[in-house]
């Protein structure tokens, strides 16, 4: 199936209606994928103030997020606690705790969606029901995909995602 | 009507020349929607140094202005008390401060401009005089809006619509 | 006389050979005219690494250097020192700075190029042999500009005009 | 011969084959060449995440990493630590430096890649066997490089490089 960068079908919307939880990495999702380092080697990361709205309302449609990063700087925590978001960070095999968190919840894979930028979320992305790319992902994350946003990691990718799958499952309930 | 990004005509001129208070929101209008997130949470914005000429220029003729911000934040004050702006955070329900701030000052809804950039600024939109939207605004509030700022949120759209509405506002004073 | 943004004419290089002093604005020329704003309202600018080089380059040629701005934040001085400029901050009219340097220089208005990019330096455009804008300036700057940089403020600009200018007077010498 | 951004040919895949150390400037490398500017003259850095992918995997293959840059500043070391890449920072002749590493590896300079975007890298570029610019480098190390990344500094082309040469010496192993 040939992905265009924001194209939504109708089988993106039955994909769609079947999530139950939707993991995120961090970096490149959420950022724009850059890090602003310091003279202490502390970091900072710039994300989009849009985010929260669409992930909320994905929340009171009681789709579970969470957050999977392999990176261990505190930041990554940082902004999930703004955004009131369950995160695991300092992840070196993302598969392992996905498969674990999608089965502790009782979910299948086919009701997990997984929105990733680089190819350590290639593995994720292969084992999910519905697989997301952010616009200016690396080719090995957008191959690995069955939809690709059209806004980039850090410019509302999050946001567009989270009220594509929250429209598709709206107008399904009666 | 038919809104075309930086079109200004003469019923902008006429809506902009009955103006006594504009209000705006913060992120997104201020900024380019950006938020920059240290380790310990601590956040910065990117605002534009341009926003300073337009809005004192506004105020010389009189015209009050207000930042409303759900935001609760402190970058939202900071950038505020530079800017000598009066501002009001952590607001849940603008429209209800909006609403109040107006009857206060002795205005009419009608002589109020409201400055925004997503969904949770449609009601306020929907309620002034003079709503407006930046360039780079989310879908709704384009929508709601009868003028689209040429420049971006943080990019000098607060600017621009300042100076636009103190030329309309020149120009009458004979 | 139209001017095109990057064309440097023999007009220009004339020009240019005269000048014995280059006065630069500091936001919007040195940076991308944004600031950057944490909660405790301390700021940050970003500039570019590339300028230094044209700013050593311009006074090994002797010609001298000053930064001139409205600005009252430390980071102006921060940058400046940083970058081993000369400077004066807080100036709330530029104008007589620039007009007092000149003759304590003992040098002519003439030989003196300011380079801006807001209204508030438009006066001082007027009054110098040779007035710059950055790409991106306001049109009020621009118009009262000779040459238009092609690199934006923040972007290279500086190191841009220190460049042209050095080539200039390096082939005026035999 | 006429260097194509981006364009990756049978001559540079011999090159690239014959690697064994890569030297990288670091300003306008792996930052997009801005350097932010706090009160207090601190300095802070925009780097990309993605580019600690394409380090490692060149380090599998035993290719020898450093960092050579000009810039005093410690954040210069805060990045490099981050990425466990070897520094020397503060250097004001680079090619004596990169001179005395190679030697003391053991190394011909035709085994060498620098990386830059510069004039104070040209020196260095046309030392070494396979010279490189960032896609946004200054026309004098354009000029000076076989090889011109489609990414720009701070955006990927350290990553891009690295996976380039790893290919290119992955595919060279029976």
């Amino acid at each position: 199936m040939k992905v265009k960068r924001g194209t939504w079908t109708a089988a993106h919307r039955r994909r769609a209606r079947r999530l139950r939880l939707v993991v995120f990495d961090f970096d490149g999702v959420f950022t724009d994928n850059a890090v602003y380092t310091a003279e202490d080697g502390r970091e900072m990361v710039r994300c989009s103030r849009s985010d929260g709205w669409g992930l909320r309302r994905l929340e009171k449609l009681g789709v579970r997020l969470l957050v999977l990063s392999t990176e261990e700087n505190p930041v990554v925590g940082a902004r999930c606690r703004k955004l009131k978001l369950p995160y695991r960070q300092g992840v070196s095999d993302k598969l392992s705790v996905l498969r674990e968190i999608t089965r502790e919840a009782g979910l299948d894979l086919a009701e997990v969606a997984f929105v990733g930028n680089d190819i350590n979320d290639v593995e994720c992305l292969r084992a999910v029901g519905f697989p997301v790319a952010v616009a200016d992902a690396y080719p090995e994350a957008l191959a690995a995909a069955l939809y690709h946003t059209r806004r980039a990691g850090g410019q509302g990718a999050v946001r567009e995602f989270c009220e594509r799958v929250a429209e598709a499952q709206e107008t399904k309930r009666p």
